[in-house]
């Protein structure tokens, strides 16, 4: 499907090469950038999303008309649509990640050795970033941003759906770059809407260093299974709040519903409950009520179907689903052991909570509960990377290895060792 | 190729599917274990293999008759063999991994956010992390003592080669394991030499969260080609040292001397030697008498070839090559720039040297070159886990996702996010 008439791309494999040589180029300069010239392309990037309030509407026009035309659901359409607020909000982000500290050549543990030399580790960008990414045209300035502060060249691969307001974003960003004296080419984005052209943007190793993919489960299958890049990969959130049975009933409540009600469509949000046996009949009738009231739909094992009257059973395929919606599994447990249990077989190693007192749970829970953030009488919802003071983030890792968790401009750098020595060899 | 006659797994698929099963259940223990019993297990592994030191050289002995038999080389059947002193470099080895602090467990970084919540990062183990090497016995005992501290479980793929050597020292682990209550499954050597336990082995995305191979380029280049897990790659080192026109002449000596001739057969030896052209006339003659009295043989620019008499010129490839021996490139070019250019274009990204009294430089120098570890007046045979203060070092990480340069026990574990708090909830 090639949604969009203007475009002619020739031979894509070699498009997308000639795009990858040139973020190679471009991301060696922007390693060597200084502050003031990356902060300074921000403010650009900024001012000129402002300055192109018409132009950025109109085209963002054409890609509802289109949507229209294709039938996407209101939804999709809403998360489409540029306001003027959605584009005041995307410049602030931009000037926010402006007055952040720049990570690149922080030196830490900088420390003698024995043998004279000193050591300390660099902190340097990855090179070039690649981001997939879908429909919300927002994330091309949100991720150009993130990318740029951290020294990287960025290729940016959007929806189809929103190629014409990504074109007119793009546009801003590489005004903003030119303005500042930074390659044009740091940030590129995709002008086909060729699907092909993800496939060849995983495989071009010499040419990218991680691909960052972001949105639904489907993209990210895709994505992890073609690629060949390494892929920081932000999968789903099954998270759970766990009531121990030395919970502080208040607490209990307020954290439950909190992270279940605060926001549904979220990754950091509550899916499963676990209640303690020896706590249930105090929290759950009155959380319940709460839930009810707010227009949650309860789903629960068999002891919570006895003590809550009137909701549906959980099938065994409950435990492991990310609703993202207004629906809630839960499930009375003997103790914290079958809770931790529980959470090792159907978690999704995102978020995982304990209430409780007890400070000798509460330490086993934060060594042994194996999940990017683990969390004591605190909501699932604070697993965010603005809440953490990373300043903004570019997603959340559920992967092990380099980043896990809120992933900011730190996860877009790596670390080299630095060594001074005056004339020192080894004996 | 079944070197081994004992051999007799059925179903290679099933075999190793169920050491990733074991390891999977094993690596959950090792993550609580705590650090005390680690400690035991090093220090009763090390006990073990000292009190086998006649069954360890008779299994050797086999495997080095097999290697006579099949015709491996006086270098190959020497890096085979154990001998008493060996063993003891071994058992030394795992002691002193005991003594080492601990990482699992530590939090960093803990802070009081504007919510109220406090958030710290606690360093977690990966989990599983495969291992595949080649020849040298003692690997089995450093990478196991080292994925034990760490708080990992291991699957070991040694050579087939040292088949029956790794077998006896897989049993002195497994004895040490046990005598400290710690799952004997948290180490497991791989029984069979079918070679296509390798191409199981790096597939096994749900057993195993890291493949480290330790072995030469048709190795890496192998298990990178086929591998689903991902791989911590120690590629070979192409490194640099640049003598700066304004170096002092002896330390530029010294150290070009000393990168080059204190080992070769190892991969932060330097491969080629950069002179700026103003300084050539006066560090060249000196050194290559040096070199020649070592026996280090020559390979010159053009310009090199004119200093110094009667050596080869080098080729383009030259530039390009690991030599892991006597052998030496040598450019002259016109400055830093150039140097940079050329460590750019051929280097490996491993670890490079400048020689310079001017500060403004080697700032550039540290910040530009982009290789695990760039230095300033110090050979390049420093860039090891034990001149770092790492303790110990699981090998030299050339990737720039996870870990980069010497990999200790830092490089094998993750962080995770921990959050405290006392009831708050997400407004």
């Amino acid at each position: 499907m090639n949604a969009n008439p203007d475009n002619d791309v020739i031979d894509l494999t070699d498009y997308m090469h000639r795009l990858g040589m040139q973020a190679r180029v471009a991301g060696r300069e922007m390693a060597r950038a200084e502050t003031a010239a990356k902060d300074a392309a921000l403010q650009a990037m900024a001012g000129a999303l402002m300055d192109s309030l018409d132009t950025l509407k109109r085209e963002n026009a054409r890609d509802l008309e289109r949507g229209r035309e294709h039938g996407l659901n209101a939804a999709l359409l809403d998360r489409l649509e540029l306001t003027d607020e959605r584009i005041a909000t995307m410049a602030e982000g931009l000037r926010q990640i402006a007055m952040l500290p720049d990570p690149v050549g922080m030196i830490a543990d900088m420390a003698y050795r024995p043998s004279g030399i000193q050591v300390g580790r660099m902190r340097v960008p990855l090179g070039v970033i690649g981001i997939i990414y879908e429909s919300r045209p927002n994330v091309t300035a949100d991720a150009a941003g993130l990318c740029l502060k951290s020294g990287n060249a960025t290729i940016l691969r959007g929806g189809s759906e929103a190629i014409c307001s990504n074109r007119a974003i793009a546009a801003c960003i590489r005004e903003g770059l030119e303005s500042a004296g930074l390659p044009a080419n740091a940030v590129q984005v995709i002008e086909t809407t060729d699907r092909a052209a993800v496939g060849e943007m995983v495989r071009m190793k010499d040419f990218i260093d991680v691909i960052i993919p972001r949105g639904g489960k489907g993209l990210i299958e895709r994505v992890t299974a073609e690629a060949e890049v390494p892929v920081l990969k932000h999968l789903h959130g099954v998270c759970h709040v766990y009531i121990d049975d030395e919970a502080d009933i208040d607490k209990a409540i307020q954290i439950a519903f909190n992270a279940k009600t605060q926001r549904y469509g979220v990754c950091n949000a509550m899916e499963t409950l676990l209640v303690a046996e020896g706590i249930a009949m105090q929290v759950l009738p009155e959380l319940a009520g709460m839930y009810a009231e707010k227009g949650v739909e309860l789903r629960g094992c068999e002891t919570t179907r006895r003590i809550v009257n009137g909701i549906e059973a959980a099938t065994e395929a409950d435990w492991d689903e990310e609703y993202l919606a207004p629906v809630l599994a839960v499930r009375v447990v003997k103790d914290m052991d079958e809770a931790m249990a529980h959470i090792e077989r159907h978690g999704s190693r995102h978020t995982d909570t304990i209430v409780t007192e007890n400070i000798s749970r509460a330490r086993r829970f934060l060594r042994e509960v194996d999940s990017s953030s683990v969390m004591v009488n605190a909501s699932t919802r604070f697993a965010d990377g603005f809440e953490y003071g990373l300043g903004a983030e570019i997603g959340i890792s559920t992967d092990k290895l380099h980043a896990r968790g809120p992933v900011g401009l730190e996860g877009l750098t790596t670390q080299k060792y630095v060594v001074l020595g005056d004339g020192h060899i080894r004996q």
